[in-house]
Order: C-alpha cells, then sequence, then structure tokens
C-alpha cells in the first residue's frame, strides 16, 4: 500500500523545495518590462546578490540553467585554443572542463576521483611549472554535487595567488551559494558562478556569474564574445533589456526577490550557513549509525570536506536504488540518485544515493527525510546499525541550546 | 537559534494541512453564481460527500464551522422546551450540549469523564427508563478531537434501536469523517455533522449536515425553523441560491472538489481509512516508548477506543508546553494545545498537548512530527524512553508490506 | 464562433473580481488557530473595519453570507413575537423580513416598489402612530442589489429619531459598504450588516454584523440567543475560537487583510468611493445613450437615488437575456441576471440584467464590459442609439482631469 | 484622479497576459527531474510544439528568451566567417543579424525599412547573383514586434527554393507563434525560433528552435558547436537533463503544458488565429478612425501587410507619449513604447506606441484597452475621430455571426 497522501517532500540535491512565499510571488501578472516596479527592483536585488557572495564585483543574470553559467564564464574570459586548467573532484568540474572543450578551449585536468577534495599542493606544482602562463584560467567547484565534496576555496585561493600564477581563479558554487560561507573578495576568487534552483530557493531556470577586475580584464582581451554571453552591456546596461540581453524571466526575478529577503532580511546570511552545517551533522550522524552495519557509507570520509547542502552516500547490495524506490512510491518522500558515481545504466548505479537538504529545510523536513530512510530500512530489511535517528537528534538538539 | 526556515508543519487536530492542489483550485476567479459550470459542480458533489458518510440519505452545505453544524442540526429537530440526552466523553459533546441549551432545549448529560468512550449499556438504561419518549435526540460525538476518543457509534446505534426508543441519534464526525471508517446508514445514524477543515483537507469555513428521513420527519413537526438552518429548501432548492440560503461558498467549494477527488478518486476511502489508522499506530508506538520513562502518557489507555485523527497526550513536570514551544519556535513544528483537557489558565494546561494526525499526511510528515517531539526531549532534558522513532518505524514498515 | 480566450470578466453585482493580491494573501497553509500572527492580525482588523463603517461601536465577523448576517442581527435583538418594520424598495429588504419571519417575528411592510427609494414621511408617520413603541426594529437597505436603488441613510436615521420612537434602526449595507459613503454613527444606525464579497473584494463566506450600544442593550433584553449567532462573547472573548464561535475561518480572514490594506491604506477610502461613483455615472451615460432608440432603460430614474455598486437595466423585446448570453458565452464578461425584477420562470424575467460595478475595477474593466454590451447590441441588431461607449469616456475623461 | 484599482491590463506585445490557469500550474513544487510525471510531460508537449509550428522536423527546449534563441539558431548552422542574409523589416531581424556578427559571422543587409515587408523580387535577384553560394543562411521574422509588419513566410519561401540557391531559410515567429498562420515544412522554413511569452502565454524565459533536416545537415558541417547552444544531444537525449543542457526549467515546462493545452485542446489553433485576426482588425478600425483627425496612423499601411498581434501606432505632438501614461498611470492599461521606433532618448519616441493583442485576449480585454485609450485622448483633449469604438465593435459583431 502506499502511506503517502501528504506534501511531497523533495530531498534531492537540486532543484530544491520551493518556499510557498516564492511561489506566490512567482503568481503575479506579466508585468511592464520597460520601466516601473520591475525595473526597481532588480536594481535592487544586485547590492543583495553581491552580499550573499561576498563581494564588491559585479554580478550578471542569465536566464539559462548551471551548465549555461559556465559557458557564460568561459565564452567571456578564455578563448579558443587557450587552456584551462580542471581540477576534478567529481564529475561537476569535470563537466565544466567538457563545456570548455566545446568552445575550443584546450584542457589540463587533475583529477582528485570522487572521494577527495583538491590537493592544493599539486596545484600549486603545476601552477609554478608553467612558466609561460599558458593556463589562462583554474576551474573548480566548492561542492560538487554529485560526490558531496567540498574543495578550500579559501586556502586554494590563497595558495593560487602565492604562485604569482595570474590565472584567473573561477569556482562553480551551484550547489554552495546560500547554503555554506563564501566570501569571494576574501577568497581571491575572479570569476563565480551559480544558479538560482538551490540554496536560492527558486524554481530552475536562472543563473549568475559574479566577477571582480581581473576578470573584467580579460573581457576586454577577448576578440569578441558572443552577443548572449557577454557580459559587458549586461553589467552596465543603459535600458533594462540589454541586462538580460532581451526579455527578462520576469517572474524567475519576482520570487529571487522574495527568497533574498528571507535570506538576508529574515533569517540572516549567517544562520543560514549554520542550520545547513547542522542538518548536514545530523545527517552524517544518522548514517554513520545505519552504517554501523556494514551496509551504507558516507562518500566523503573527512567531516570538513563534506558539503553542508549534499550528501553522497554509497550502500551495498544494491541497497541505494530499493530505498529510493519505497521512500518515493511508498512513502513520499524523494531522495536524489547517485548520478556521476558510476555508470547510470549499470547495476552499480543502484548502490548510491544523495540526500539533498538545501535551502528551504527546517527541523521536521530533515527529521522526516531521516526517518522515512529508518523505516525503508526495515521494511525493506536491510541490516542497519539501530539509533541513528536518535543520533541525528543529539546533534539538532545540542545545537539548539 | 531557529532551525526553522522550511515549510511550517502544522500537526494541531484541525484545520489539518492544506493540500496545495487544493489551494490550486481555489486560487480562481469568482464565478458566475446563478448558472453554469458553478452549479454543475456542486451538484455533482452529493453523491461524492454521500458516499464518504455511507448515506443515502441527503447532504446539507452551510457556511460555518463545527459549531455552527451543531446548531443547525438541533435547529430542524429539536424545538425548544423539549430534551436531547447528551453522552460525555470530551468537551465537544458537551459542548454540543451548550448549544441545545441555547436554543432553550433541556439536556440531560452523561458524562463518562474524558479518558473513556461511551458506556453503551448506562444510555440502554436511561431510554429504557424514558418511557414517556421525553428524549428528543441523542448527542454522541464519534471522535472527541479534545481528549481523542472514540466511540463506537455502530453498536451504540444498534444498542439505541433495540430500546425500541424513538430519539433520533445524532452524531458528530468532525474529526472522524475521512479518517476513520464511518457508515451512516449502516450504523443507524439519524443525523451526521461534519466539517470540510480537518479529513476532507479544505480551509476551514464549511460544514455539513447530513440527515435520513427520520431527521426530515423531525423537521416537519418543527413549529419553525430559522431561515438560515433550515434545511427544507437547501435538500430541495429551485435555485442554487437556496441551497445556500444565499450566496454560496464559491472558493470552499472549488477546493472540496478537489480534495473529494484526492480521497474518493484518487487514494480511495479504505486506503484513507489504512493510512490514518497506521500513522496513528506508529504514534502510539513512539508515545508509549518515550513514556517509559515515565513522564508521558497517551491519554486513552484502550487501543480500540483511540482516534485515528488526533492523539492526546498528557505529560507531567508541565512539559507539554515545552515540547510545544520548542517543536514550535526551533523547529517548525506546530502541535496542538491541551484545549479542554485543563483550564487554559491553570499551570495543568501545560502538561497536554495533542498531535493532529489527519488528512494530508505521509510518512516524511509524521515521522518529521514524531522525530521533531524526539529532538525536543533532548534538547529540554525531559527524561524520555529511547527507541520511540524505530518503534514507530517498526509499525509503519510492517504496514507497507 | 467564440471570441474569449482572455481573463472572464465578471460584472455580476457580487462576489465581485477579486484582486489577484486577495487569492495570493489566501494561498497559504493552514495557520495555528490558538495564538500567534493569525490571532494578531485579526485584532489588527478589527479598528480597520469599524474605520470602514464609519463607528466607534463594535464590529462581529460571522462565518457566514449576507442572509446569516440578517439571521445574525435579528436574533441578537428582537423576540419572538416582536414585531419590525420593514422597509421595502426591493427583494432584500423583503428578504430580510421574510427571515424575521422565521425568527416569529411579526413584520409589518411598506413597499416603496422597485424604482423607488423610501419615502421618509411614511416612514415618520407610521413611527408617530406607533404610541406603544410596538415596534422594535425597522429593517432597511442602503442600496438594494436587485433594484439598484439607494436610500438616503442619514436622512432617515435622522427622521427616525427625530420621532423619538425607540426603535432600532437596522441597514443592510451587502452592496455598499466600500462603494460608496456610509458613516454609521453620524448617520445615526444601531445596527449594520455587511459581506466580503462586494466592495470588500473577497471570496464569499463572511459576513460583519456592527453595532452600537443601543444594539448592545436590546441583547441584554433578549432572554436567550442561540450560540451562533450570539454577539455577546464574539464582541469581547477570552479565547480566539469565542470571537468565531469556533474555528475561525482562516483563509477568508487573511484575504480579508490584504483588501482592506488595497482599500484604507493604499487607495483610500474616499478615493475608493469616487471612483465607484464616476465608473457609475459613466454606465448611466451610456445606457442612457443606447436607451435613446427605446428599447432599454435604467431601472432607477432619479440619479441621485442609484447605487455605485450596481446598476439595474431594463430592456423590452427580451432583450436582456440575448445580450447576457452574448456576453457570456461569445465575448466573457458575466453580466447578472435579473434578479427579483420578475418571476425567474416568465419570460419577462429576460427584460432584465444588471451591471455589478463594484470592488476590484478600473478603467478598462469597466470599459471593456461597456464595450461588449455596445458589441452585443450591433451583432443581435438590437436597436441603439449611437455615441454610447463615447458618452461614458466623456464622463471618465472629465473626472479624471 | 487614479481610477484604477482593478487588474492592471497589460496591452505589450509581449511578454503577454498569462492566464491564471498557466500560474496555477506553475504554482507547484520542485518535482523530480530525473524520471517520472515531469519526463513524460515533456514528452508528450513535442508533437504539441511541432503541430503547433506545423513540422515533422525537431523542435529544442532553450533555457532563455528569444535573443538566445537568435544565438541558438545561428550557433549550430553557421560558422564564423560565413556569411548570412539579413532581411530587414524593423528592429527585429537587424538585432537578429547583430547576434550574428557576435559570433564572427559576415552579414549583408537588405533592409526594407520600417513600414514595408520584404520586396521578394530584391531577395531572388541577391539570391540568383551569389554564384558561389557564399550566403549560408537567410534570416527574417515573420512579424516585428516593432513595426508589425508581417511578412509573407510562404511566398518568400517559395521564391527562395526557386531561385536553387541552398542558403537556410530562417525564420523568427517570436510573435507570430500561436497568434497567425505558420506551416513551417509547407512553406518550406529550415529554422524557425520563437519564445513562450507571447503567443504561448508563459512567463518569458523559455524559447524554442524548431529546424529540419536541412538545418541538421548544417549542423554536421559545424567543426564545433559551444555546449549550452549545440542542438545535437537535446533532440536526442539519453538522459533528460541533455535535452536542457542541464537543469530543465520545470516550472516552465508546467505552465507551457497548461498552455499548449487550452490552444491546442480546448480552443483549437484554427480558432486561436482567427480570434487574432478579428481583434486585429477592430483595433485597426478604431486607430483609423481616430486617426480621421490627422493626429494618428496605422504604422503599416497595407492591411494585407498588418500583424495579428501587435499594432504599431504613430502620433504626431508627442501624443503617443501622453496617451500611454494616461492609460497607465489613471486608468490600468500599459501599452508598448515605440521600442525601435525612434531613438528612445529623442523627443520623436514619444510620437509612437504599440498595442499587444496577443494570447490570452477576449472581447472586454480588447474593447477595454481601446476604450481606455479613447477616454484617455478625450482626457488629454487630443483631436480624434468620433465613433472609433463603434468601428471596432462593427468588426467584432460581424465575426461573431
Amino acid at each position: 500500500m502506499t502511506l503517502d497522501n501528504g506534501r511531497k517532500l523533495l530531498a534531492i540535491p537540486g532543484p530544491s523545495v520551493v518556499p510557498d512565499r516564492v511561489l506566490n510571488a512567482m503568481h503575479q501578472p506579466s508585468p511592464n518590462i520597460y520601466y516601473g516596479p520591475l525595473k526597481e527592483m532588480i536594481e535592487g536585488m544586485i547590492p543583495d546578490l553581491k552580499q550573499l557572495a561576498g563581494t564588491t564585483g559585479d554580478v550578471v543574470f542569465y536566464i539559462t540553467n548551471g551548465h549555461g553559467t559556465w559557458e557564460a564564464a568561459l565564452s567571456n574570459t578564455v578563448a579558443a585554443g587557450e587552456k584551462v586548467l580542471v581540477l576534478g573532484t567529481g564529475p561537476f568540474a569535470l563537466g565544466w572542463g567538457a563545456v570548455a572543450q566545446t568552445l575550443g578551449i584546450e584542457i589540463e585536468v587533475i583529477d582528485f576521483g570522487k572521494q577527495s577534495s583538491v590537493d592544493i599542493a599539486q596545484v600549486e606544482t603545476r601552477l609554478l611549472a608553467d612558466k609561460n602562463n599558458d593556463i589562462k584560467a583554474i576551474l573548480v567547484v566548492q561542492t560538487d554535487t554529485s560526490t558531496s565534496v567540498r574543495n578550500d576555496i579559501s586556502a586554494l585561493g590563497q595558495a593560487i595567488r602565492a604562485t604569482g600564477h595570474p590565472a584567473l581563479y573561477m569556482v562553480d558554487c551551484m550547489a554552495s551559494l546560500g547554503t555554506e560561507p563564501h566570501f569571494m573578495d576574501e577568497w581571491l576568487v575572479d570569476v563565480m558562478v551559480s544558479g538560482c534552483q538551490k540554496g536560492l530557493m527558486v524554481p530552475a531556470g536562472m543563473g549568475f556569474v559574479f566577477l571582480n577586475n581581473r576578470a573584467h580584464a580579460a573581457r576586454r582581451e577577448m576578440d569578441r564574445v558572443s552577443y548572449y554571453w557577454d557580459w559587458a552591456p549586461r553589467v552596465a546596461p543603459e535600458m533594462l533589456y540589454q541586462r538580460f540581453a532581451g526579455t527578462p524571466p520576469t517572474h524567475h526575478l519576482m520570487g529571487l526577490r522574495e527568497a533574498l529577503d528571507m535570506i538576508l532580511i529574515e533569517e540572516g546570511l549567517e544562520n543560514v550557513w549554520t542550520r545547513h552545517r547542522v542538518f548536514a551533522q545530523a545527517i552524517w550522524a544518522a548514517v554513520d549509525s545505519w552504517g554501523s552495519a556494514g551496509r551504507m557509507w558516507l562518500n566523503i570520509k573527512e567531516p570538513d570536506k563534506r558539503s553542508f547542502a549534499v550528501t553522497s552516500i554509497t550502500t551495498s547490495h544494491f541497497d541505494g536504488g530499493k530505498i529510493r524506490d519505497w521512500c518515493e512510491n511508498v512513502a513520499g518522500v524523494t531522495l536524489g540518485i547517485g548520478l556521476g558515481m558510476a555508470d547510470a545504466k549499470s547495476p552499480e548505479f543502484e548502490n548510491y544515493f544523495r540526500i539533498g537538504h538545501m535551502g528551504h529545510m527546517n527541523v521536521p523536513m530533515i527529521l522526516g527525510t531521516l526517518g522515512t530512510i529508518d523505516a525503508a530500512l526495515k521494511a525493506l530489511d536491510i541490516p542497519h546499525g539501530a539509533g541513528a535517528l536518535e543520533a541525528a537528534n543529539h546533534v539538532i538538539a545540542t545545537a539548539s541550546r
């Protein structure tokens, strides 16, 4: 039988749960796109987005998804025939590299595998060896949404600049913006890309590129940049449509305004980060506890290298797929598939699942997700350690004091 | 700190969680109220409501809340100066009696307290003693939303009729309709009242009275019935406005149509009842487990007398209030107060809380609620038995097989 | 063919068009009904509603429609066997009288027909003749939604009180509250009833009774008042549920809050009234112009006796029904039927139609309605005077300067 | 004073009015993006979109606006250094050419001005002279949203192919898809681009490229195509994310499904086109009538070259700007600015305005718009011919018979 006649709980690592308030903010007639309230609203969001990113640089809106922002960032800064250094810690940085190749950019990959963060020393070594400064940019993710590893963007930034190498430092914060600390300027990031559908709690369909003066300088070196991706007119538009290279994404913008109010004004960015950290730690505690029976592991072993936004879990016996099916079909919780952890058509693929815990999440949503996984383990007779839910609750109880 | 930036989970015993689909169905322009789709939609809902109640009798809509349906039922059937027998198993049947008094009706109460269901033998004895048939109606609740007791409406109906006494058998199903079995005709109920905001998952503001031919006969005996409550023109209207004694509650009706589809067509009434039973049993298992430390009890001791829609819990040390506060303010779960269990201004009032588990509920919502209570117990250092959440999950896992 | 794939325009005299903002404000999860934001919101609306009515007295919310507020007002003030004086200027005051009869109240009707307002002199004469003060209350409408007549509530109030007769002065403002000036205290009104679904722009399902100390005194004289209608506990509740005699109409209240903001804070009540007056005058100009061909008339001849909220129109040749059908089925405008102007089953009924122009209305909605009627006249080859739309526009243009 | 407290009527040439149903369809929780209902829904929309375009070819979704689809179409078919022929009939085809230049494509423009459609003979001549087939593609709009001219895409297609020249025939149907007939295959169009925010009635943020086998062949000739714009994996995806080069625009897709149902199933595409034609003709009649006083003209003189979706109007005395201001600020109708008709910073710019009449439009919306413009003319004392509204109504009345 199904026990699901309630609100489906989406616990995939993006798109995340959209708050009712954001949906309501989007439930509006189409506005005038030439002047009036929409224009003012957009201009008012720019400082808010910059605050979110920790930058005094610029922010550009694109009607696109995350992959599109990768293309945008590269299109403005690296020409065909030039080279970028890709720091692989899962499929997402590698994917960015693949996009670069379709632009005619040469890529050089250092692959740290699916369970490790970037080894900064290797990067330093490589940069110091690049005497001709052939490497125009370094591509890395803060959080890999697939492996759930988190890289130390601050330390990497310090190390890169310490080498004296001029390469642009470009960071993907798709899953980390609005879920864990990011200080673009302080961390010496030149270009940062993100989307609206994870920490920002807006339906998919809008992306952002943040950039500093070094990035502007790289843009000026380009022979040409395609109209849609060119950030130059978007940064300093004379008319509203130039900010979007055409018609603006009216309803996404209305939703984003509401989400930014929730994050920056009502909850406060520090508290948002802390909340994500506590929930992540609660989830890790539960998984460790279940895993004591030897059938389930956190993909990232070192706690300080784990994302606060998504947790990637490995099982044996193809339990991952069974757990996901039970949660989705019987109970009403949608967990993430192990995207990028194995070939999606191989049986091994069913050994992975992910819990998305980003954005609009509170205690009952986290505990409802964990409780449902626990019920699945019992319903499916999958051996698991006892006390997982109480272990999670000890984390939450302690944090709440 | 607060850990609540997700969707608030309302776990009070009504109003219950309104499904997004029902809210969407209500997000409509005002319709024509004289003819056209609204009129057809309303007529189409009548057989559905009757199916829900298990009756071939009539159903009447009132724009009112639950208390209003009490007044409606009495206004059509019992005249000032006549007498009704009130079977108290908590504040709600007693409240119905209090309404009767404001209509000039004499009441006689048999009070079974706050932890027991109706003792059928006592009712038989009283009816058999009423040689002159002074008792015109018997008022009882199927589920008392305060105490969470459930009366055996079928057995009581058989017993009443077996005495040969002609009193109308009037049952309040405010919390039970759409959450646990009710077969009005088979159980020999003459008048049944309910509302839209619990098992029917629609925002508060509409009530229903179901009635059979014995009730119609009682109506015909009345000298007069006030315009608003009179069910005669509402049952057989010539124009739509007569069904509502004026303007219909357009948006509630649109919401109700969607909710009835969810219950009757998509999930199926049998499954709805089973789902509620499983969730109730899971909650009982958790409370029993927590309670092994001696600080918390289910109000109703006998499982077969407990509601499937709401669970009333007693604590010592005023823990109830503390738990409610933590869940609401820190975590995002709203639990019910112990309405009617003690004087709301007395310190003892803080020893009670209730979990509403009716309507639009699935596994993560139930387990999110229980998990949050468990976290509260830990955060507040309230002694409690271990394993409560896993006990609940064993119930759910077993049921799902 | 149909030319309707746009937003249906509802131009019936209630329910009126619900603003998108009000629908959005109602698109919310169910709230906690015991304490917190809902409770505070409700308390904050009471001074706003009183400002709307022009009173320092009290206001009571009922989950009901307009007919229910008639019953509420009478149930608190006039006992069975007592008498009220009904001043008929269309079906609505007469309907209030019919409700009184179902409460056992004796009614005496002075009927001024369907095209005239109250003749104050006749009322004075009758009151002066009532030496024993048998008349307990006088029932009258400010605007009759059927005939579209408007009574001079101020002058009538002065006249009643000048006779020295103590009868309560009870006024129905169903269509006039929030559409044209009403100053309850200054006009010496004792009890005023209205609903949420016309000038207040909220879906049908909630009504209001406003009352002063004379009305309170009448309540105290009553032997008993039924629980649901009794306004005494509702005026001074100890707990929130007492204000509603049970569960509050959560979503209607959220919608009303938004509507009151629109009226009182954003547009301003004076401007709301002026806007309604201008639109009414524009409509009258168009109808007069069409009517120069002898097939159509405004029901109320004297402009100063016409409502600003609704306009009732008479046709010959059963044109009214044909116009309504064309507007509804071909064009997308729903006009009001001639409710109460003739037997709904008689052919004559098709000679009437009404334009509702209350609430959420702006220039394109008014001119879209008039333009569509003009198109209907042409499509149906109904003789009509030329220049009607331009006549309406002269009114609007002049007012806008 | 303002007379606007109703629903703002947006009569700009896109974004158009979004139906309430479409907004409701978008008011949904985020769905699972890997499998399940969303995936099935998307696959089901593809035949519907192809039916809309009149093609058996392929359709590709892009998260982008109209300008982005221009870039998409070119990126897949024309390499840097190659040449396209731009047929200018207003700023939009010229804009497409400007996008081509940013891709390194050489453009050759034949500019037919702002009041004429394409002169097919000139195109034939040019193609016949292109002996080396240097021209890789021909760029033209069906409707220029600025000038409101409509080109004869069928005749132009026949003529192009009759020359034997192999250039791809690429047509922008931004404003014409879903508003006037388009038969891509029959008209020999190779690549057609459009967006969701005009005839398709969905908020801005999604675009479409339709393509046939000749276009596929051109793609295969390209050395490389950037990841985001490459249509090859999007046409035949193995996993859902490939169709969107990443996360799909979940909510736009849900809205589009509803809009397609309205167009294809409920109203029928033929009727949609006829409705747009009738409304356009009604608007032309009104403008001609107003213009008899010599202060206002339709931009396109020949009726058979006028768009059915948008009407561009020229005034003298800077009346255009005054009319727009009055309609927007006093009345509640937003008209389009004369985008592209003059320098936006010059005084002459205020001589232009546009009426958007595409998508979710019915009789009261069209007549409300025209009525409001008529009121503006009167309020502003702008000389204008009489009878404009009745002239429009004669068109509508005649069409409705």
